[in-house]
């Protein structure tokens, strides 16, 4: 095992360089925020304008005050520092701020953001490693008013990544409360099925991954693949000519194992990488 | 309107006093922690075996590490700060600390435990004037894994509480996503019906309130009075012979009126009163 000295993750509070959050914050209180993970590439954040549209409608669904300019402009001078770094994970958290004891948010919202960046040694043009999944028990529960945006309640997805570490898997696959299909943990999840790409439609649950979007908006139409967002059943999973998963950070993922059924090829993923590796490129 | 001069909230972080959070933590990040909202009179944390009875269901529901005695510890040194104010609201936060990027904790987990408290102006013997109600449009969602337990993850409620304003009432009945009665958005509910108390049962929703576990446990058996944990459709509610709510800082509070239905008298409330009275005299 080689010694990869790594420097310390970068951390600012509402723009200025910081170790710690001003307490009391509602985003710890109550989860009262939103989040996104971005990919940097060399001080040039992937896909800044998916991260930026769904983190307004997070804003608009939390009745936040208009606070995505300010995010913005935090975001921009955090990203200043890293070039130079090739690669970075950085995550834009966006809180309600201070306020008295209660879950009735304060007459005079200041929304606070927080940004902690750090580097990521692997290099992010390549295609993933195939990946396997198993099933998580903990379902994702249905939520109307919260599906699709990328919001600070996240303990479902801490309990199936724990499920997924004690299953010896990467990842698991997660139902709703109805028994469909929503994603895994930490990705969205797309089936080749009868040549065309299917994905759970997230009315109800889930969160809509840049990736996700990007695959829908760009990558398929580009090879003339069609693309469906609908109810996806569980048992639809195993008998898919292809599974794979996608995030900001990890990319698209070809799946190699969900249950007993194995993947050796993923024709389908790779094609619609080529395309990936131009998005990120910027 | 009388200036009144209130004291700062005291803050400790870890058992030491603090004012702001050490970056990244899992409870700003996820929401990945539990708290308990205390009354304490003169020092004195009311109610305390209830309040870290439940914390314990939480930290093993989420797979924390055993961190109840250091949030004891915590949680007694903060009290004694507080011999000499008559009343405060004390909020105990557990998170499980610090983490890398990602849903799975790492494998070594160090739980964080932050107090907040604050001075409450009014004097908690007393009956609460009665509330009114309205009805919440957010769903309580069914996650029988979260249930009862009080975690983080508490956006539902916040949207809950902003529609109780919007409404200009107290607070506002929140049914779940199967459409049955679950609580008001910041303490539980109970119908009187044939000389009977009714609760919603919390088997898949809602959390498992302190004096709720009073008034089943104590309250309502003292005046020999049955108490049934159930189902409850919304349609009971008005049509309940009374109505009030319960919560750890505002005791008993009777319920005025919800929707078109107005009470005037509440003797089974206040029957019960002169019970929390005595047990909130600790």
């Amino acid at each position: 095992m080689s010694l990869v000295v790594r420097p310390s993750p970068a951390i600012w509070v509402d723009g200025e360089p910081a170790t710690a959050l001003p307490i009391p914050d509602r985003g710890l209180d109550f989860g009262d925020g939103l989040f996104e993970t971005l990919l940097v590439r060399q001080g040039q954040p992937v896909l800044l304008d998916y991260h930026l549209q769904r983190l307004q409608h997070g804003i608009e669904a939390l009745a936040f005050p208009d606070c995505l300019p300010r995010a913005r402009d935090h975001l921009a001078s955090a990203c200043k520092q890293l070039i130079g770094t090739p690669w970075a994970a950085l995550r834009l958290t966006v809180t309600r701020g201070a306020g008295p004891r209660g879950y009735a948010p304060p007459e005079r919202v200041v929304p606070r953001t927080i940004i902690t960046s750090a580097p990521l040694q692997q290099d992010r043009d390549e295609l993933s490693a195939p990946i396997t999944l198993g099933w998580a028990e903990v379902a994702w529960s249905i939520q109307p008013r919260l599906a699709g945006i990328k919001h600070l309640n996240r303990l479902e997805q801490v309990l199936a990544a724990n499920e997924a570490r004690a299953l010896g898997v990467d990842e698991v696959v997660m139902l709703d409360a109805r028994g469909l299909v929503c994603s895994v943990s930490a990705a969205n999840l797309f089936l080749v099925e009868d040549g065309r790409l299917l994905t759970p439609s997230l009315e109800y649950v889930g969160i809509a991954g840049t990736r996700r979007r990007l695959v829908i908006e760009q990558l398929a139409p580009a090879l003339n693949i069609e693309v469906v967002q609908r109810d996806v059943h569980a048992a639809q999973l195993e008998q898919a000519a292809e599974l794979f998963c996608c995030n900001a950070i990890r990319g698209l993922q070809p799946v190699s194992r969900l249950g007993e059924q194995h993947w050796q090829d993923h024709p389908v993923c790779s094609a619609l990488h080529a395309g990936y590796r131009e998005a990120v490129a910027c």
